[in-house]
């Protein structure tokens, strides 16, 4: 029987164990996917303990949003794809009930997409989960224009890296900031406009230093918490600060007085927001799919691991340690 | 010499006297008026405060933001105004270098505007603040459509009377909130789809069941404070929160888990936005004033004072008991 990842109880890394399944039915417009690879993200750490903002885990359950494989089988309801397709999943389903952590996955035939010749099955699933947030997040809502400045916290994740190339390849000034000024060597080949580090306690005059006194016309912070209300000085006239995520879970305070007289928007966003509507889904898709296709997109794997190792690999993501997207090999 | 509100040093209501002046020149691209009525925004108590988001006051100050009356001087530069044009102003000039509190005002001729004949020298006094926020808030930068819910705090305030009447005209559905019951006969004029009281602990639930469970599309916020991010649990999903002034100056939360799940927007909104940018200035005071023209805007007035009573109006509009403009005779 194909070996699937599950936890049976919330908590740390160690609470993930490989369990035996029967293979699972495709169903209506579900698809079964022989995985080659699946990639990690930050949403199955917040799933696994028991703090995904969506909702919570019916326990044993599986988990995972991206993997790359061939069509095993389809449900009776699915058309545009045949057994033996080349595929990789798109993160736009209830995890728990669907799921990639494993030699088989199955998710609905909507989350199903083809990916460019060009990238291997270790990239095809780094790639949909962060391009479509990225993209989602800075083009689609935050409507980023060519000239502007956008701040890009957390710069080396795999978000972090494609909203750098987003912006770069419509004209605007991503400025990558990491905490880790290890990674600096690493951000430099992403060729964004400035780097900052975050720990340094001078964020603030750093962005408006770079930005010539301007400030930030964009923020793309997947950490929130207390340094919000900071970033906030950092941002232009009409600035937006997008949160996409939540690594810091401290209270995060909107500052009114600076709210009101710079016309700031503070936003939660995730790429829920895009790919539950399929107008825009399809748009932001096809958008994706020809950045990598062309190259001007690529994505970065941190680290491959084997899916035996997916204690460890889960705590490697929460080390945050990594540069680009950690990948099992399956 | 003509008579003009200054206040000499920031503080309580007491601090606004009345100083004889001379009659200000209008050079370059200002206008004299002389004054028939003016209107009290709580703009003046923050500034009068030294609380003003914008700027603090050069002392002593002049204030005011909105008066009627006639052209006294036209400066050099001024084209489309004659003297004698009856005329009110639009917020759109850094107070203390202008003003309207007084026998007369000087403002830059781009606030000077004319006001639909039907309106009295009372009611143009209580047109442009209200009037360019709610429909700036709302519609300009809200995006508020027919059929979505539409919370509107200090719904008997100037701005909130505004707001209601904007949004039937659309044909969204406005929910008036008042903290005071004494409050809800009035209400019942303008007509809101509801009306809920804010101080029986069960907001939140009140707009989750006037919205069959669907919550506010938008909710458009005077107050801020502790209260938003109870506010924000009565959202529907992507819903937006603007807050467009700060009644309550205690901290203001975003909630970040709720923020991610529902792509929650928290905005500090002010008139500012529109009169800063020339095209939604022009296409803003276009749909108000034909809105007034035509009777479906219609301000309302709370109270009248004499220019003596400067400083029972300034208390008078912080007990928060008026229910409308408060506008001074002069």
């Amino acid at each position: 029987m194909p070996r699937v990842v599950r936890f049976h109880t919330v908590g740390a890394a160690d609470v993930l164990q490989i369990d035996e399944l029967p293979v699972p039915e495709a169903t209506n417009d579900e698809v079964v996917i022989d995985v080659r690879a699946f990639g990690l993200n930050r949403a199955e750490i917040m799933f696994r303990r028991g703090e995904y903002p969506q909702y919570a885990p019916d326990l044993p359950s599986t988990l995972g949003y991206e993997a790359s494989g061939t069509v095993r089988a389809l449900g009776p309801g699915v058309t545009g794809l045949q057994v033996g397709d080349a595929v990789s999943t798109i993160p736009s389903f209830k995890m728990g009930r669907y799921w990639t952590y494993g030699e088989v996955a199955r998710v609905p035939a909507h989350a199903v997409a083809r990916f460019p010749a060009r990238l291997s099955w270790v990239e095809a699933t780094a790639i949909w989960m962060p391009y479509i947030t990225a993209y989602g997040g800075l083009i689609e809502y935050g409507k980023l224009k060519a000239g502007e400045h956008v701040v890009i916290r957390a710069a080396s994740s795999s978000v972090g890296i494609a909203a750098i190339q987003i912006a770069r390849h419509i004209g605007a000034i991503p400025i990558a900031v990491t905490r880790d000024t290890s990674k600096l060597p690493f951000l430099q080949t992403q060729g964004p406009a400035h780097i900052l580090t975050s720990d340094e306690g001078t964020l603030t005059s750093a962005i408006m230093a770079v930005t010539q006194g301007h400030g930030a016309d964009m923020i793309f912070d997947p950490v929130s918490g207390p340094e919000v209300e900071t970033l906030c000085r950092a941002l232009a006239y009409q600035g937006r600060l997008f949160i996409y995520g939540r690594l810091n879970g401290a209270p995060t305070h909107f500052p009114v007085g600076l709210g009101l007289a710079k016309g700031i928007t503070l936003r939660g966003f995730s790429l829920f927001e895009i790919v539950n509507f399929p107008d825009r889904f399809a748009r932001v898709k096809a958008a994706v799919y020809a950045g990598l296709e062309s190259g001007i997109y690529q994505p970065v794997i941190a680290e491959i691991f084997q899916l035996d190792d997916i204690v460890a690999a889960h705590r490697y993501m929460e080390s945050n340690i990594q540069q680009g997207k950690i990948v099992i090999a399956v």
